[in-house]
């Protein structure tokens, strides 16, 4: 068996074409080991992109990526080990809010979280903005802290699925990322490797996604599905639509504001929406309850019982996060230069261009990058007014925040294109297009 | 611009993928630079092995690709700059037959040798066999000495072309080297680096070559000669035949002694056939003379009056080697352990595979390697009996030269499987497949 075989068969096509079990198993060892190069991968990446898998492929590539690195072993902490991802939107905080609430709910959560999609900061660069807290703790902590309080999110720099890094480096390089097959293994992979078995997937579509209409979506959750199906986990996903950033602010200090006021019981109505509905799928799955009103009326009261906010700090103190800022919020850092963003006409807000406002935040330092010194935490946007809202010319619509006063300026006057503004009113949309698993 | 939109481009397929000049030249620029990387080139070139490039494109590719580094102006020395270059085939040792012949009947031969195929020793390893080559001559020198002695053969590790180096490499690296776009691209783009606007191509099929059968090979001619109009240079092709390695002997030190063999007019008949079809072809390009029986009779005569014999050494000589050893074939350093190879049946030699000497060249440490004190230039196959010959079991049909008595032990024994044996008389053909260009 050699990789210049397997990658010329991949590249014939047709039936002719499908990889053995082994052939799969050979690529995604030698590979994790170095021993097939990125090259090797670009190319054989490149057919599938073009070829496509069967799903007996796709499982294979699931199970070998999932298991080319450690695999948690949850099943003496619970029989329920619940995950939750999302394609990644901008202002995406679902998983900061939501995790804590399941978990509140009973639920063990063990999460890990890839990479940030290098434009925003992902849920790990958030959650490194509270001072002390550390992402990369060990296995043994990390599943004695699902086990002890229920919850707990790490970075994939565990050496969890490591294949899964490389390929997904390696597709954002070479224009593949939008393959809705490699995005389905790439997806479910890290499910095996961390041993949840209910799954809830927010399919984020728009503008700001990589998923750019709802069928496509519609498409990547049904092959969830089904790839869950065979791996026996139970596996459910929700489409929301994505016109604007999710929630009031985007900026690793402000989104973990926005997180604990959420927890307080204080969303914008697109997070609270999501919140409920992958909150419902969840309990769904997870509980066998399928009543949406009893799992909404749940997710309520953890709220306000405050048993939610409670996990998130406990959470955060046993990875070694200073509670004190999220007991006072006020503690975190402000940006030394804050400038307002006028509307230029009057009328509704009927678009805030995703791609915009990302090219922003990577512009401003919100995003990871190679250098973890060029991260700005104080950097962000505040949405004073939202999809829907009337606005009348001059009247504020955001502020924009960093720590460097000529990125603030350019970005403000960016920002002012992201505004679509309408003449005539705008009818609200529920931002959730599609549920599966209630 | 950027490279993933080309790369999606050209995935696309269909008229809507051409891509401009300009794309062609940015992604050459930035790869040759490092600032594409060998993970985005390979994706790109997967794509065109499945899509295919149009005439245009494969133009800019190379003019692109040949001018990457630096570009030779041989205007002043000559009008007719001739070179030539096979496809490679097992004991291919034409190029150092034929390039002085050529250069003794006063057309001047600027040749760059691209490296080895990995497995048998390339042009430049056996000339480095030579006491003092040196291979790596500058450019400036390289130059002079075309215009001295009308006749010099350096190694591409000049800076010529080198994207194709890159590519080269990448290629093999990804089960793309048989795509004839990508060869014919490869191949002519080094002929723009190096200004030669006379070639002539020596174009393999068989066991032993990338090029399975007639029929490929002929449609990389036609894509040669027609890509050439494009470029104003004169292409004529060779198609030969391979079904045993060529000449007497594969090796080092052995075929550049077979080489000054030829050169004082002994040569195996396969050599012969080869070197008149690509003399005469050469001639009828660069000189206009069509007559091959004309060509031919000049061929010898330059071989009889040691004009072509004289044009090698002092090549040679020009780039440091030690003449001494070409005067007196003998001072070559013998291999250590020479072992026989007795014929298992009565018969005809129908065919040696040359695949099976490729691997035993390989293992012997005949090609390049990583590590060039692992090359072994006393190692080697003098095959006492070619295609046609009769013999009788037990008798002697090869010997194996090494320096290491258990690799030349093993070689030995896998060599009595290359010798096909047939119970009847084989009728020999010729090598000549096919000849464009007279």
């Amino acid at each position: 068996m050699d990789i210049n075989t397997i990658i010329a068969k991949k590249r014939n096509g047709g039936l002719k074409s499908e990889l053995t079990k082994d052939e799969i198993k050979y690529f995604v060892g030698k590979y994790t080991k170095g021993e097939i190069s990125d090259v090797q991968a670009a190319a054989l990446m490149s057919y599938i992109y073009v070829n496509g898998l069967t799903e007996n492929e796709i499982v294979e590539f699931v199970k070998e990526i999932g298991s080319s690195g450690d695999v948690l072993d949850l099943t003496k902490v619970s029989s329920n080990i619940v995950d939750k991802h999302s394609t990644g939107g901008v202002g995406d905080k679902i998983t900061l809010i939501l995790m804590p609430i399941v978990s509140a709910l009973g639920l063990s959560v063990a999460k890990v979280s890839s990479k940030g999609c290098g434009i925003m900061g992902g849920t790990i660069d958030k959650l490194c903005a509270i001072p002390g807290f550390n992402p990369s703790i060990s296995v043994k902590e990390f599943i004695d802290n699902v086990s002890k309080i229920g919850l707990s999110i790490v970075s994939q720099d565990l050496n969890l699925a490591p294949a899964e890094s490389k390929l997904y480096r390696l597709r954002n390089e070479i224009a593949c990322k939008d393959s809705i097959v490699l995005i389905a293994i790439s997806m479910m992979s890290l499910r095996v490797a961390t041993g949840s078995n209910k799954v809830v997937f927010d399919l984020t579509c728009g503008t700001g996604s990589y998923l750019k209409d709802r069928k496509t979506a519609s498409r990547l959750g049904k092959l969830l599905v089904k790839i869950g199906k065979r791996l026996d986990k139970q596996v459910g996903y929700v489409i929301t639509a994505m016109d604007e950033p999710i929630g009031k602010s985007i900026g690793n200090n402000l989104e973990i504001q926005e997180t604990v006021r959420a927890l307080n019981g204080y969303m914008t109505e697109d997070v609270n929406e999501i919140v409920m509905a992958l909150g419902s799928t969840i309990q769904a799955i997870a509980l066998g309850e399928k009543d949406q009103d009893i799992n909404q009326a749940r997710i309520r009261e953890v709220i306000k019982s405050g048993k939610a906010l409670t996990k998130f700090k406990q959470m955060i103190s046993a990875q070694g996060g200073d509670v004190s800022y999220i007991d006072s919020i006020d503690k975190f850092e402000n940006a030394k230069y804050s400038l307002p963003v006028y509307a230029t006409k009057d009328g509704f807000v009927s678009e805030i261009d995703c791609d915009i406002v990302g090219s922003i935040a990577k512009f401003l330092g919100v995003g990871r990058t190679d250098n973890p010194e060029e991260i700005d935490n104080t950097a962000g946007i505040v949405f004073e007014k939202k999809v829907g809202d009337e606005v009348k010319v001059g009247e504020i619509v955001a502020h924009v925040y960093s720590k460097d006063e000529d990125k603030a300026l350019r970005s403000s006057k960016t920002l002012t294109d992201a505004y679509r503004i309408s003449n005539v009113p705008i009818r609200i949309k529920s931002k959730i297009l599609e549920v599966y698993g209630m």
